[in-house]
Formats: structure tokens, C-alpha cells, sequence
């Protein structure tokens, strides 16, 4: 009894029945299964279009506005800032300051101890936490995000870029293609927020990144043995076991003055962090501590400077802003290939970071930032600032946390840092000059410690063991085999797991809730009850080619059981399998062959298949594919318990 | 209001309260949401992996047997033969042999023209349809499966090959690379039913072989443009343009009389197939039909052997039956590689062949054939060709077809084509040297046109555009990229087409039908009617990471609309949002997140979020990562009707 919308009424009238089923009290109506009213092909393409790319309607403002407004919402739409600018007030710039300069203090030894991670000068992580921010403020919607490069990029960049080229051989080769990689990065993020295909990111789930992020911390930590050390001849390769080999080979290297001093700022800065984590309002002890430690280092240094020679330092720093690169960017050449590839990875990246950052902290003080225009920002950051010396930069989670403890209101504070930083540039060079890179190890290791986070990976241990092990998976990737790859096989994982879940659904058998017409899991609800010559399936997941054979194979299984379970129990007779399709919210070709080719074959044991609640593709496509007109006699109910009840009519 | 099973009874009374919806009239109960019994985590392991390894329960049979009945269950198990052995009488014999004679009279034309589609020697050919057989009449668990080589696999094993070893040039070499190859492929099929992954080649949809096999089918034709031209030197490329090309460059060699003589045979051809496709009692009319076209060509070349010199003829075929051939096999060297490459797809390619047709004729005459068990058949029927001089053979959709319609009853059809094939290796093979390579070209042309199904093109345009589109595409890959790539294509479209459905799933807005606890797609039932101060959505997949982002961002924007719609109309305010999770058939981590912030944005809102009826697994994650705990005051109910009743309680 199929009908279409239009013709509905006077049909349904006349298909209302009032009948009792034999084991629930109440009074029942059979009502028909419809088709959802007809589209033409052209709307069905623009609904799904406008469903897959533009989910959160980013237009809705524009509505039926005059054309005035709509310029104004539309530069407010591309430049948030004029969206919060005009109610922005002297308080709230007070908070900025105190933010920004916070962040300041944590960005400066950090900038230039990441540059360091990624095998660049450190000047360019100064230069890298100085343009992007002030870009950011001006595209981004995130009013408590910290820009300025982060470790996982960082890492990532100097691991994918020293396989090919060396930067102590050919250092000016080596800054053109991170400074490119960097160019294609952004291209990269701005093409994907464009496009709005910010779902590709999506599928790095949090499970496989927590894996990727500890095991390129432990990679990062190890790779700062060098620093902690002292020692200068140092492999180029990431993994765990030929950097172990290789620090033990230069074991004559150490330098017993350095793994001191190393190790004692390490051990205060692990301190503060630990005070910070106690006590949340002293987040400053932490924040404060690297730029202290850089201080009391260099001092130190410098005082010592006649006895204690073999402590490496970072020595002369150019003074002035970021040079113009724009001239450096390589586009063609044997390297190019190796440009892009690292682009993309690093973009990738530093996008999950920095759109994972701002969501986290919009969703903290209850305001929507888009991803797709998050990543557009980024991504524009990114090539402004491959054209002024910077490298790969996003939003990062330490400064941010950072930002908003020290009570950030608006991105101002990241203005406010910019401006330290630049004062820095202009004036402060000098003062680095003794200090030692074992501080900046250390600021590193302190800082990538935090990245692993043994309690998140218990808890999904506990709540989900196949994520448990994908995380595990893109862990081990990572440290044993390399960085890029443990990526690639953490995107593998998650959609294998997709791929498993889609081709081996679940198939489960419901009964009724005696007294309801609620029908339901048999294991879950022990009260529930079979009904004597019905046998109900619900099928747990659309009916696709990837899962029509496991299904139809399954199905019969089931009924073979219940035959034999049956037989045992010397019940009625199986007359009547029904099953309930709300959950298969999609069929294709190879499904609607599959539900023909069972009701076939069930017919040949003389048991009628019954169809409950398709859902409106589903009845489309069984109607457009003539499958339902088999179904229509008999076959097709709104509820299971209609169909029950239709079925065991006297 | 959570539960466990255990303790369900005692609370279950304590619940239930009588009171009434304010638009439905019958007496409602409330009853609590259950988690699912406990399992052990070994429990759901061994669970889930006997769901995606044994969906089919293959040895159900053996429970509860004596050893002895153990045993000879077993020995059924893997030799199926001894299964229909004893119930074998002469009856099924006279038909058996009929139709093995009708397929041998097939078999031997489409061998030796099959093998020089695949560049082999054409005894090859003759080989590969008389061991092969005999192997798998005693594995296999079809009735009806006629085997042999097929068209398609070996197109894509000449094509691999050709691109590095050319056959004119090393002959050896390229044989023992097909031999090789077919090892791997016979090792691949195995071990896939071994490790009882023959969920693999689900994940090549009906839609997309469609599209490929018709590809394939126009690049064999132009294949033969060859032969039927009679051009000598052809090139060895497959895609259409350059074939096209050099058969107009070498027009200087076309033969007029071949081209007569291939004409007539094809358009014979074609006709007989086309009376057959009229009248099914016929069939033999086409199944006799190449036979004939061999004896008449070779007779007629013979005849005029004189004047008809430039008409390419088979030559001399060595006598006797299939040499060992397993010191061909190349375990080492360059090639090594291509081999197993080659192997494993014409392997993935022939055993899909294989599975569709044992199931079609199985499903035709309601018996099962056990997938897994297939694939070990007709793997160690290709390691045992590889040893006798075969190359890849499988179930071939034409030969089986023959057979049944000429009435086969049981797998003894193809020990009696065997046999046939036999009897021409040890006597006939002198008969063959007149004759024409031409009609061998004809015949592969006549057999392959039925590859290209336009009706079932157009049904899938009419069903389901996307399917359509993943034919179209692996359609144009085969014809103008190359035959591997378009498999590629394909495979890569339709695992596309799953990851797009799972990361941007349906949300639909539910709304209570009139008089009853139902409630539907508002969209799909027009009577359906809202709820004040409800808005009820239906989330139609399982929560992942992979859209746990997009549903966030959809619900998010639902919401809004409701609120711009409610205040529009001047309806009541906007209090609770029930998320039916019905089809929300499994939740991750990420999903789990995801809740949790939707619950505590809406509430920012005044928005109570509410759960309908979690299914038993999405229940329990829920609980271990205690988000339940947030729902368990009025946020859980089983069906959207009850948390209606329930929440509006006075």
C-alpha cells in the first residue's frame, strides 16, 4: 500500500482500521508508508550540494538584508574585527595588555626554540611570531587563539625537509624550501576553507592524534638530546633506535656542564608547570618560567663565559623586522615535489591544532567560530607570512591556554604580543647572545611533555577499545617508523574502522514490551518477548554494496536459528520475517538486489518477508527500482507493531 | 533513569506511571532505558570477531555430532563432492553429459581465443579448460558453475604483462610470468578464503564492474581489430586512441578477404546470440554457434589455402595433454613483482567472476554457496593450472549459462567438458591448423558485446545517480587511462561514496502522527504534526569523528532555525531538543565529546538536550565516559513518544 503524498488523504481514510494486537491493550490505526513528495534530480543535487558543503548556512545573515547592510555584514563576514571593534572599551584593552605581554614572554624563547626544532635559524621563530599574529587579528574569528609556531609542525617540517636536504650544508637551500613549504601550506589551508572541505580534517580523529602527538613528543624529547648534551655530531634520522645509538656513540661528546645546567632548568620549568597544573590561578608560574630561564641561563653563560666554553649558544642574532622572502620561494627545481608534500603535511597539521584550539575555546565561552573561515585565516596567514621570512605558524594550544588564563577578552592580545616581539627585534637581539641551546632543549622538552596524555588514552581504553588501538597504532607509527608515515597510518586506521563498521553491520532481534507497541532489543530488554510465528531483525546500518552479502548471509543465518530454536521448542511455525528498516537510512543498487534476491529466497522456505518504517530514500528507490510493488501486499508497515498487528488480522 | 539489566525489575514498577500525551489519547508508560547485559572484553572480542569473520557460521554443522559423523562432515565440508556423490544417479548423468558436451563444444574455441587475448599460445587455452575443471569439481560447492578462462581477466593479465615483457620478442619469459602470476593469483584467492576475507571484493559494487566490464569489453573488440583486419603489426598499448591510430597508420596493411571472412563469422554470430537472448529455448543455437564458425573458417581456409595466402592462420598445435609446468615458475628476478601485481588483480578480478556467478545460480536454485569456501575452489584450482600449464581460470558467466540451460544437474558437466577437451588434446589438434585467427577474433568480439549492459546502465541512472556516476567513471578510466588504473577508480569511487555518507549524514525533524506514539519525518507525512516547545530530530548515522564535527555544526544550525521559526510564528518558546537515536547504531570517542558539548552549548541556551532510545552499545560507551550520568535526570528516555509524555507532565 504505497501512495504518494498527494493522493494521501482519501486513501487514508480508507486504510484506517481499528484492531486489537493479541498481546497489547490498546486500540491500533494501520497507516500507510509514504513517499516523501517528489523532487526533480536538479533539487535532490542542490539539497545534497548545499548539505555536504555548506552545513552551517554561512549566508543566513545576508537573508533578505538591504543592500547597505549586506556590503557591511559581508566586510564583517571576511574581517571579523570589525565585528567586535566598535564595542571594544578600555577594560577590556587592559586585559589584552596583561594577556599579550604574558604570551609575549612565553613566545619569544619559544619561537626561537621551535625554529630550532624545525633545523631553522631561531631569528625566524621571532620573525614568525611577529606577522602572522597581526594577519590573524585582522581574518580570524577566534577572539582567544595565541598564534605563532608550534612543536608537531615544527617537528614534522625539519623531519620531512633534512631526509632530503641538510641544513648545516646547504643552509640557504634549506630555508628556500621552508619557506616555501610554508607558502604551500597556506595555499593548502586557504583552498581547503574556500572549497569548504574543512571535513578532510575530520578525518584525523582525536584518537589517532593523541597517539601521533605523544609519539612525536617522545620523538621531539629525543631529538633534544642533542641540545641536552652537548653533543655536536648528531644523526639527522628521527627515530627511536639510530638517535639512541647515535647518543650513546658519542658518548666522548657529553658535556657534563651542560646536562647540568640542562637538567636543572628542566627539572624548575617541569616544576612550575606542575604548580600550574595544581593551582590554575598561578598559570603564570609556568608561563613566566621559559623567558626566567632563558634570563638566569644566559646570565649564567655570560658570567661563566671564560670557563665554560663548550657550552653551546646561540651567538649572533640580525637585528630589524622581518626581511621580505617572497624571493625565495622555490618553484621549480628537483626540490619542488618535496615543497609541496611537506606543505601539505605541516598544513594539514598545524590546521587540526589550530581549528581544534579555537573550537575548544568558543565552545568554552559559548561562541561559534566557522572552520572554514578559521581555515581560510590560517591559511592566508600562512602564505603573508611565507613572503616575510616566517614558517609554518597556527593557533597554538600552550600560548592560547596561556592567552586565556591571563584573562585575554579579544585577538588584541595577540597585537599586543606582536608588539613585544617586535620591540625585541628591534632592540633585544644582542641580549640572546650567550644564551645556551640547552635551555631552549629543555623549553622544548617541558613543553612537548604536556602533549602526552596518559589519562585521555586510558580513558578511551576504557570507553572504546578500537580507538584505543588506533591511537596506538599512529603512537608506534610514529616513533618507530617515521613521522609522515605514522600520519599516513593513523588516516589509514580511521578509515579502515569505517570501512569494517559499514561492511559488517549490526543485525539485532527485537521484541515486543509487553503492554506497548515498543519492540525492542531482545538482549538489551529481558522483558521483551517474541511473538509466536514472527521473527523481527532490525538491520543496524544502510544497505550498501560493501555490506549486501554479509547481510543477506546473516539474515539467513538468523533465520536457520530461529527455525531450529523453533523445532526445539515446539513453537509455531515461522511464518513472517520482519524487518525493521528504520535505521537503514540508505540503499543502492546492489541493497535493492539484495532485498529482492531474500525475499525470494525466503519465500522458496514459504516465509514472508515484511518491511517496517523504510525511511523516505529507501522507499524512494525500492519504488523507482519496481522492488516495492513485490512488497506492497502485505509487505510494507509504518511500525512494527503495525505490521504485526496488520499481519495477524483473524 | 539508568539501570542495569540485573537489577531492572524492582525500579522497573517504582517507574511506570499512567498519564496521558497532550495530543495522543491512550495511556502511556514510562519505562527506563536499559544498558546491555555485561560482557567481559574477551566476550566482545570473541564476539565481534566471529560477526566479521563467521557471519555464516560454517561449521554449525559439526555441533553436537560424534567424532565419526565429525569426520565425514568434514570430509563434506572440503571435498562438497562427497556431499551429492551417493544421491547421484543416471538421470542426472544423460544431463550432466548433454550439457558438457554443449559447453566443451564452447570451451574449445573460447580457450584457444581467450589465451590469445591474454597474448598466450593458444593451447594455453585448451590447457586451462581441462585441468582446472577437473580440480574444481571436486572442491566446489556450486552445482552449475562452468570453468574456464574469462574475457576480462585475461584482457587485464595480457595488458599488465605487455607493458614490460612483449610476448613476440621473449616468449619463455612472458609464459612464465603468466604462469607465475596465475600462481599468485590461486595463492591470493586462497589465502582470502582462508583468512575468510572475502569481504574484500564486496567493496567492488555491482555499479562499478558494470562500468568497468563494459570498458573492458571495448577495449578487447579494439583488441581485435587486429585479427579481424588482419594487421600485422599492431601496437601493444590498450587504450583507445592508440589503438584507434595504429589501425589507421598500418592501413596499408588491412586484408580485404579477412576482413570478409571476419564479418561474415561475427555478424553469424551475433545473430544466433541474438535469437538466443529471443528465445532461451534456443540457447544452443549460440552455444553451438562458435564451433561452427571454427569448423566452416577452417574448412573454407583449407579449401582455399592456395589463393588465400594472406589469411593468418593458427598453424601447427602440439599434441598431447597439459606438460607440468611447475619449473616455470619465477620465484626470483626483476619481474618478480609484476608477477605477484598481475596475480593478484586478474586474481581479485576472476574471483569476483567466480562469487557473482556460483551465488546467481545458487540463489536460482535456492541452494547457498559458501563465498569463503568458493575462493579456496577456485584459488587451489589456479595454483594446481600453474602447475599444469594453465593460466588464470575462474566460474565464467557464458560457459555457466550454457550449462544450465542445457541442463547441467551437477558439477559432472564439467569432468564430462574435461573430457571433451581430452579427447581434441590427444587427437584433434592437427584440425586446427587452418584455422583463421580471425574467427578467433570474432568470437571473442561476439562474447564480449554481452558484457556491455546498457539496460542495467540506465536502471542505475533511473535508481541511484552516485552508483551511476561510479560506473561512468570506472567506465572512462578503463577506456582511456588503463585497465589496472580504471579498477583502481572504481574501487577508490565506491570507497568514496561510503566515507561521503558516513561524514555527512541525514539529520531529519520528526513530528507526532496525529492520534498515535508515532512519530515521523515531518518532511515524509505531511499529517505529522509538531510539538510546542519540542524539537525532535532524527540523527541518521552512527556518531563518528569523522562527522561528529558536521553533526555539532547541523543540530547547532537546526536549532536556530527552530527558534527563527517559533518566534516568526509567535509559538510557544523553545525548550527541549530530543535527539532520537535510533539509528545512531554506534558512537566513538569523538561522538561521545560531541554530546557532551551539545548538551552544555544548548543548555547555555535553555535548550535541555534529550536522548531517545540509544541503542544497547551507544547506552554502555555512554556510560563508561559517565556523560550518561548528565543525562540520567529527564534526558533519557526510550521512545520520543515517552519523553514527550514524560517531560510534559504537569
Amino acid at each position: 500500500m504505497v501512495l504518494n503524498s498527494n493522493n494521501r488523504v482519501d486513501h487514508f481514510e480508507c486504510l484506517e482500521t481499528t484492531i486489537r494486537i493479541q498481546n497489547t491493550h490498546m486500540p491500533l490505526q494501520i497507516h500507510s508508508v509514504l513517499l516523501p513528495p517528489h523532487q526533480t534530480t536538479l533539487q535532490k543535487l542542490k539539497h545534497r550540494i548545499s548539505e555536504i558543503f555548506f552545513p552551517d548556512d554561512p549566508f543566513f545573515r545576508f537573508k533578505n538584508q538591504t543592500w547597505f547592510r549586506k556590503l557591511l555584514l559581508g566586510i564583517q563576514f571576511f574581517f571579523p574585527v570589525f565585528q567586535w571593534a566598535p564595542q571594544y572599551n578600555l577594560c577590556f584593552l587592559r586585559s589584552d595588555i596583561v594577556s599579550g605581554l604574558t604570551i609575549a614572554s612565553l613566545a619569544i624563547p619559544q619561537g626561537i626554540s621551535y625554529a630550532k626544532l624545525a633545523n631553522l635559524p631561531p631569528i625566524i621563530g621571532l620573525y614568525s611570531s611577529f606577522v602572522p599574529p597581526l594577519i590573524y587579528s585582522l581574518l580570524g574569528s577566534s577572539r582567544h587563539i595565541g598564534v605563532g609556531p608550534v612543536s608537531i609542525a615544527s617537528l614534522v617540517m625539519g623531519s620531512m625537509l633534512s631526509e632530503s636536504v641538510s641544513y648545516s650544508q646547504d643552509p640557504i637551500l634549506y630555508l628556500k624550501l621552508a619557506l616555501t613549504a610554508t607558502f604551500f601550506a597556506g595555499v593548502f589551508q586557504a583552498s581547503l576553507g574556500i572549497l569548504r572541505l574543512g571535513f578532510i580534517i575530520d578525518f584525523l580523529s582525536k584518537a589517532t592524534l593523541l597517539g601521533f602527538m605523544a609519539g612525536a613528543a617522545i620523538i621531539v624529547s629525543l631529538q633534544q638530546l642533542k641540545g641536552m648534551l652537548g653533543i655536536a655530531h648528531f644523526t639527522n634520522q628521527m627515530q627511536i633506535v639510530p638517535v639512541l645509538t647515535s647518543v650513546f656513540k658519542q658518548r666522548s661528546e657529553w658535556s657534563w656542564q651542560t646536562i647540568a645546567l640542562g637538567l636543572s632548568f628542566l627539572t624548575f620549568m617541569l616544576t612550575t608547570r606542575y604548580i600550574s597544573l595544581k593551582k590554575p590561578k598561578l598559570f603564570w608560574v609556568s608561563a613566566a618560567a621559559p623567558l626566567t630561564s632563558v634570563i638566569l641561563s644566559t646570565l649564567l653563560v655570560f658570567c661563566l663565559r671564560k670557563k665554560a666554553q663548550e657550552i653551546a649558544i646561540i651567538g649572533h642574532l640580525p637585528k630589524g623586522i622581518n626581511p621580505p622572502s617572497s624571493g625565495m620561494l622555490y618553484f621549480n627545481g628537483p626540490y619542488l615535489a618535496l615543497a609541496i608534500k611537506t606543505g601539505i603535511v605541516t598544513g594539514i597539521l598545524s590546521l587540526t591544532e589550530g581549528i581544534a584550539v579555537g573550537r575548544t575555546f568558543a565552545t568554552l565561552y559559548n561562541y561559534q567560530v566557522d572552520g572554514n573561515k578559521e581555515m581560510m585565516a590560517i591559511g592566508l596567514m600562512n602564505m603573508a607570512g611565507s613572503c616575510s621570512s616566517c614558517y609554518v605558524t597556527t593557533g597554538s594550544f600552550s600560548r592560547s591556554a596561556v592567552n586565556v588564563n591571563a584573562g585575554a577578552k579579544t585577538i588584541v592580545s595577540n597585537i599586543i604580543m606582536a608588539s613585544a616581539v617586535l620591540v625585541t627585534l628591534l632592540f633585544l637581539m644582542p641580549l640572546f647572545y650567550y644564551t645556551p641551546n640547552v635551555v631552549l632543549a629543555a623549553i622544548i622538552v617541558s613543553a612537548v611533555i604536556g602533549l602526552i596524555d596518559f589519562q585521555a588514552a586510558y580513558k578511551l581504553w576504557k570507553v572504546d577499545k578500537i580507538d584505543f588501538l588506533a591511537c596506538l597504532c599512529s603512537f608506534c607509527g610514529v616513533v618507530f617508523i617515521s613521522v609522515p608515515l605514522g600520519l599516513g597510518i593513523a588516516v589509514g586506521i580511521s578509515i579502515f574502522k569505517i570501512l569494517l563498521h559499514v561492511s559488517r553491520p549490526n543485525t539485532v532481534v527485537l521484541g515486543n514490551i509487553p503492554e506497548t507497541e515498543i519492540y525492542h532489543n531482545l538482549n538489551q530488554y529481558k522483558e521483551a518477548s517474541r511473538i509466536p510465528s514472527f521473527f523481527i531483525l532490525a538491520v543496524e546500518s544502510p544497505i550498501y554494496f560493501a555490506n549486501s552479502t554479509y547481510l543477506q548471509e546473516r539474515i539467513l543465518r538468523w533465520v536457520r536459528e530461529e527455525e531450529e530454536r523453533v523445532k526445539a521448542n515446539k513453537e509455531s511455525t515461522l511464518k513472517y520475517l520482519i524487518l525493521d528498516m528504520t535505521a537503514v537510512t540508505a540503499i543502492d543498487t546492489s541493497g535493492i538486489d539484495t532485498l529482492g534476491e531474500l525475499k525470494d529466497m525466503l519465500e522458496k522456505r514459504s516465509i514472508q518477508l515484511v518491511l517496517a518504517n523504510p525511511v523516505g530514500n529507501v522507499m524512494e528507490k525500492l519504488h523507482k527500482s519496481k522492488v516495492l510493488e513485490s512488497f506492497e501486499e502485505k509487505g510494507l508497515y509504518l511500525t512494527v507493531a503495525e505490521a504485526v498487528a496488520a499481519i495477524s488480522i483473524p
